[in-house]
């Protein structure tokens, strides 16, 4: 069990947010970010760099924005959708492109493989928690 | 003139999104994030604490928004408004809300009326940039 | 297994740095700073708030800290000692001190005692890695 | 004068800690970080992708551990030189290693130049900062 979902029943939260679709959605993106960081280093070390320069890109801001949401509802005491809906629609797209380009490559290589997959798992998380929100 | 200004005149980024309402966001977003980080420490510092909870909670959340917009928006390649309308829809909403809460303590607290004014320069320049995209 | 350990085996990285212990160290950072989000979050909720003034400041260093370390050990492609090892020191460093103030409040604080472990895990976990690089 | 600067005089900080050595860090260091954020994207927009990898590299390294010393540092309270000390460390020496690298390509890509400015700068003012920890 991750420390997210232990620490999310030890405290009382507000709002009528499900806590097992905010924990799942947390860890997805604290996964996501972490295969999106390393899959561009990896993406870095391939001989066919030109082809990879949109992977590379997608990742960055994938994992920007997910490392940064994961933070936002890790902490969440209360909900306030009119900042975690946008949020997390924002992680919804960045998922879907990364994911998409990831799966152009996963093909030839196996680091992209595994971060298209990441991507598709927050992404699914990240729908499933908006549509928990009020 | 800060370096994100100087950065984005020496490489060709494709789109239409505008330069000058591009970094004028990347620079906005960058000091609300390093205010409203400076600002819950400071409200840690206060003695009628649980008056500044929702304060620091708000900041909080506003300078990891913010910190992982301005990264995002200060690599701009290629916009895809997708993910950067969401994502700058949550500025928007973040920074009023914690811009409100600010300006709440800033007859009390110096450090609130500074950061107050940071949560709403960053909010205009990120509505503008939003009116500018496609 | 943690998409970083298997991201790790997927490209070449140079240098002598054991692939083990480097996953093990990016997943414990990873997941520290996961339970020092959530712990500072939590601790915002106690009524006892001025006793918790020290373990939110150390949850916020040690959070920001684990994160870019993880993100930068996660990425490793070439080690730089230079870098590497005042960086691992200073996670050894706060997540001493972290730990130490979060066994304080163990007794109290559920939320507090998960956090002391994971910043004990993450201290173990660099010292390993920093006693394996050259 | 950045909102740092303005802050750090608002709130009382215990430690002998010299307020305009720790305002000039904090704003060099979140500079910094904005310049390696816009060169790593700079970097990836050159033709001569291959000769620009550990350019990219090495600024993405220098943007998450200049980020995260900023943020450290900007809320800095009371000083703890076991975990300061060695994080302006590999602050010095990701702006060396980073600002060496960039300065290799400032005759050929302007955006180097400016980063390579950026790190030097940064180099110095944690450098003062470090001479000024007790």
């Amino acid at each position: 069990m991750s420390y997210a979902r232990q620490m999310l029943d030890t405290y009382t939260r507000s709002g009528n947010i499900d806590g097992e679709l905010l924990a799942a959605a947390v860890d997805a993106l604290s996964d996501c970010a972490q295969a999106c960081n390393a899959d561009n280093a990896a993406d870095l070390s391939e001989p066919n760099l030109a082809d990879m320069v949109t992977c590379i890109r997608l990742c960055l801001d994938c994992t920007d924005i997910c490392t940064a949401t994961a933070a936002v509802m890790g902490r969440l005491a209360r909900d306030d959708p009119r900042v975690t809906r946008p949020l997390l629609e924002a992680c919804v797209a960045i998922c879907r492109s990364c994911g998409d380009e990831c799966e152009r490559h996963a093909p030839h290589h196996f680091h992209c493989r595994i971060c298209a997959e990441a991507c598709r798992q927050c992404e699914r998380a990240c729908l499933a928690l908006l549509e928990g929100l009020a």
